[in-house]
């Protein structure tokens, strides 16, 4: 089954993937940080249980604590649970779908972090999918909700909707016309926030950044989605701009092919060198200057972090053997994509 | 017919070349830095005159002051002229060979500068040719030569036998291992000289060096022959040594290669930036890990130089158009090569 991160969606040249996330917590039990680990297991059974018997789900739950380090962190840098979530792991589990679109955090700073994830543009799929995930817990679990505020979370920038909606942007172009914080400064004025792909205090490796709404309370769901919508349209059509004017200039073209030569021969490659040779790449396949699918960028983009590759080949590397084998890996992939073109 | 620099003879995973020089003066005539102009195209004619009824030479003769700056320049930067010859063109003229092997410079510090260059590591072959058309020039025009000193040459460097015998070495594994100013001084002690492919004060560009004797009086043409031969084939063997120490190094790999994708795939290529890059890819080329021909590269070195390409397309580019034209050629160059491997 195919993973979202391989499918480029609608604005996919560049929307890479949309994230709808709700913040819920149950009536009757504490927030998680006051929470014993042995409650934090009901919870835990409370939430699978409630979702059990939803076959087209799948969900495969996780006992954070049963996995080791790099298959944990390789969970987080795919997106499907927060860095956070991974730093301490006692008393908390995941329910992932099996496409990976799906992911439900138990017990990380709620009880419950329900996340549905797309490929490129799709913020009412997305929400309209986690929504109807949202109304069969509602059904079956006490949600803890107060009329006037909405749903009670356990930091207050959640409270009222619980819902942060994002999209995550490939912004190479504005990124190279150094036009990024200033967009970063109007958008901030809009209620929304751009940061690097991995959330707070992450950098924007490969020029990917995450827009998001910031304000939950006294804004409806709909309201908040229309106005992420608008900004990300916005900020598309800009980039797309800064793109066709880099595009006359011979130095940056020259980058983006000799981005692609260096992937497809280099022996020895670390995360961040990657980052920045697949954004120019991947520049170079949406344009038709590089013979490479766009959805083989967007899968390296995640496949290639650290942990991914030591989860995918079950072996703990070494640093530099690691980025011998992400070398050889970036290789293959490029000229297999070359190959079926 | 093929240039001398597509030709891969000898020891040719080092020697990139061999070249052999005489310096000779007409006793009639005082040294050209005395000669008035009309003289010194008496003395041309005299040479020219001398050679034009040997057809196995194909002798063509160029008036330097007849040609243009890019034309005179891409003589140079093939090594068929020094770069002092082409600085002031008046009363100067060459005589070339149609795979210019031979050539003769008129009136440059000298009468009369002939010179042999062969691909590869071919001393003997290079003085044996050079050795016939300085006998048939003897036997017809009356040499300045003193019985105690030898031939008399404007510069006192040059006496005795006039001769100056060099290799074209490609030496970039001891140039990355640094030990290239120690060897310097060692082969100076030996009656050698190291220097860039240029000759006197050129830098080395693409790792490329040129090894020759410094003394051409007391000491016969076969002792010095001998000399340079030792040496250069102890440098040979130093400098493969080097090699396959660097190849267990995956970082010094990782440089081949990726040379080698840069050159595939830039827009815009310098000519320093691409000199490295050959170099580089020469190496893979000899060691098997690079799909091109060791010949393409070895002509690239020549060809894609500034003037050269100037002369080649019969125009005179801006500096950056030249480097987009050198990056396509140097890409189809490959691509070919590639190809037809």
């Amino acid at each position: 089954m195919s993973k979202w991160y391989i499918n480029t969606g609608e604005h996919g040249d560049v929307v890479l993937s949309t994230r709808i996330r709700f913040a819920r917590n149950l009536a009757p039990y504490p927030f998680p940080a006051k929470l014993p680990v042995s409650e934090k297991y009901t919870v835990n059974e409370l939430v699978r249980t409630a979702l059990e018997d939803v076959p087209a789900l799948k969900l495969q739950y996780t006992d954070m604590n049963q996995i080791n380090d790099f298959e944990a962190v390789s969970l987080a840098e795919r997106h499907l649970v927060s860095p956070e979530f991974v730093s301490a792991r006692e008393g908390r589990s995941l329910l992932l779908s099996e496409d990976e679109s799906v992911s439900i955090m138990l017990n990380e700073e709620d009880h419950i972090r329900l996340q549905v994830i797309k490929g490129g543009f799709a913020l009412d799929e997305a929400f309209s999918e986690a929504g109807k995930i949202d109304d069969l817990l509602d059904s079956r679990l006490q949600y803890a909700f107060d009329d006037r505020i909405g749903y009670l979370t356990q930091c207050p920038t959640n409270l009222g909707t619980g819902m942060r909606a994002s999209v995550m942007l490939h912004l190479p172009a504005l990124a190279a016309c150094s036009q990024l914080a200033s967009l970063s400064a109007t958008v901030s004025k809009l209620g929304l926030t751009i940061r690097g792909s991995y959330g707070e205090g992450s950098s924007a490796k490969g020029d990917i950044y995450q827009l998001s709404n910031q304000v939950s309370l006294g804004i409806s769901e709909q309201a908040a989605l229309e106005n992420l919508k608008s900004i990300t349209l916005q900020l598309a059509t800009r980039e797309r701009t800064a793109r066709e004017e880099l595009e006359k200039n011979p130095a940056f073209l020259d980058k983006i092919f000799r981005s692609y030569g260096i992937l497809k021969t280099a022996r020895i490659l670390s995360t961040d060198e990657m980052m920045e040779l697949l954004s120019f790449t991947r520049l170079g396949s949406i344009r038709g200057q590089i013979p490479v699918k766009t959805e083989v960028i967007n899968e390296l983009f995640v496949t290639m972090q650290p942990a991914n590759l030591n989860s995918s080949y079950k072996t703990r590397f070494d640093a530099m053997t690691r980025r011998e084998v992400r070398a050889e890996a970036v290789r293959r992939a490029l000229e297999e994509s070359d190959r079926t073109d």
